[in-house]
């Protein structure tokens, strides 16, 4: 199999696009397609600062190095979920790579800021792992970026993750999401920050492609407590749609933006206000985030 | 298994219902689905004339069914589409079916009548058979159910046949499409009849385990052009999402109408003319029945 665009060894099919590429030609497209995300979406500008969100795994780990091959000032964040060998082995492969590249890395543990790991704190709380983890992370991403100054957080969602959310969110309408399902949602006054996802136009498995072609080294498993998910089951569904009608995620995620374009994307319409105890923003009069940390208060 | 309704011995469980029944209390609900499908959506009112279109199979012999117990004035519309064994098994069950209720038949057969089957009208056309036995059926279905002062064509399709093809108009956003999908298209001045689909409310396997219990004998072959279909992938994918959580078709279908409701469901907007040779209704100046009927004329 050899390079559609310059003969070389291919490296990956891309049978969404007919072509095959080598590793040189996967990385022009693969950086292309950040730029043109980052552009077309008006995610950020030169100068500004951007938090990556990063995991470890290959998706977010794959966003940090195209952003900084790109130049962008950015700093990675990891939260450390304390989900045992599986946060262990993030946390150093995070590490690892901030410092191979002498890049600015905040870690955020949750056993010591907020006492409890993930399986703790569900547990406390009558939450799933997922729905606690949930919220630990979206509270601690927009809190660390807001009061660090960054003009956006940037995240791994790649486009069948984008893709899976949407056919879950379509499957059941809901209306609150799907106005909300955007590469990119603006900061409001209400301390939200601007969050965006640079690698919406890429497959997962072009993704994995440039994160062994450059060497980068990721986690490779899938967090213990994602079996069985309705992502998971989402994902290996468009899976199977996608092997029989190559496109079909792109087409798929890429209309439904084309569809949503003009809509009001502001998180102000939701009634967003300041937590009571901590003075986050929130929907509620105490945010998601102090009602679990009173329960850890409670326990301990 | 206990039937949940009256402690009989069930015959079938119905995840999406949570619940299971037995024998009779399936008929009692399948029966109250088609009212309710037939009343909900402003389908026929008693009195009028139903030309039902039947294959011979299980859906569409058990609407037949439902509709003479519920004393509707009905006739059976086949069409002998000239695929082998597949199509004359259909057309002997339907026949055997409709004598067994003293119910009247129509029978259209595309040899005698066009001068050629499916196949070779594919052939002759370089349409897929699928495509070539649309067109046909459609046609037929409209011209005969006008020419016979019928108030309304009813069809067998099913909640599965309806949520698979929701899906594939949505992944692919197929915006006139999703317009059009209803399980009440009114009829138009330009001679397209009103089109209802009374099973839309249940599923393939309750109506399948009506037929079974109902000792109605159906064709059990899928035609054998289907297979690989995308209908059939969509089906497959369908079928997954539901085992991992039961009521998913329904409320992906059923969300989907509620957010239709009021939309303009009139044929009229398409700019429908009447063909410049056949007189009958299309979007084009000659309509595609009378531009295969040509290509056969040429053949032969």
């Amino acid at each position: 199999m050899r390079c559609r665009r310059c003969g070389e060894k291919a490296v990956l099919k891309m049978p969404r696009h007919n072509t095959a590429v080598c590793g040189n030609c996967l990385n022009d497209y693969v950086i292309e397609q950040v730029k043109r995300a980052v552009k077309d979406q008006k995610m950020f500008e030169r100068g500004g600062r951007v938090l990556v969100a990063v995991s470890g795994g290959k998706d977010s780990l794959t966003l940090w190095d195209i952003l900084m091959r790109l130049e962008y000032e950015t700093a990675g964040l990891h939260i450390q979920q304390g989900i045992g060998d599986y946060s262990e082995q993030s946390y150093k492969k995070t590490v690892a790579f901030a410092e191979s590249r002498g890049a600015e890395l905040i870690v955020h543990s949750l056993r010591e800021e907020e006492g409890a790991g993930v399986l703790e704190l569900a547990k406390l709380t009558d939450r799933s792992p997922c729905s606690a983890c949930g919220v630990m992370k979206r509270y601690n991403f927009n809190r660390i970026a807001h009061d660090r100054h960054f003009d956006v957080l940037a995240t791994g969602h790649n486009l069948d993750d984008e893709a899976s959310r949407l056919l879950g969110n379509i499957l059941r309408w809901q209306e609150d999401y799907l106005a909300k399902q955007s590469p990119t949602l603006p900061a409001t006054r209400e301390k939200l920050v601007k969050k965006v996802k640079p690698l919406y136009r890429l497959a997962e498995r072009e993704i994995t492609a440039y994160a062994v072609v450059n060497k980068i080294d990721y986690v490779i498993e899938e967090c213990p407590m994602s079996v069985g998910s309705k992502m998971l089951v989402n994902k290996e569904v468009l899976n199977r749609l996608e092997a029989d009608a190559p496109g079909t995620k792109q087409a798929f995620y890429f209309g439904f933006l084309e569809r949503q374009k003009g809509a009001d994307l502001s998180h102000e319409d939701e009634k967003i206000q300041s937590c009571t105890r901590c003075g986050q923003p929130t929907t509620a009069r105490v945010c998601a985030y102090c009602r679990i940390l009173e329960k850890v208060k409670a326990a301990t």
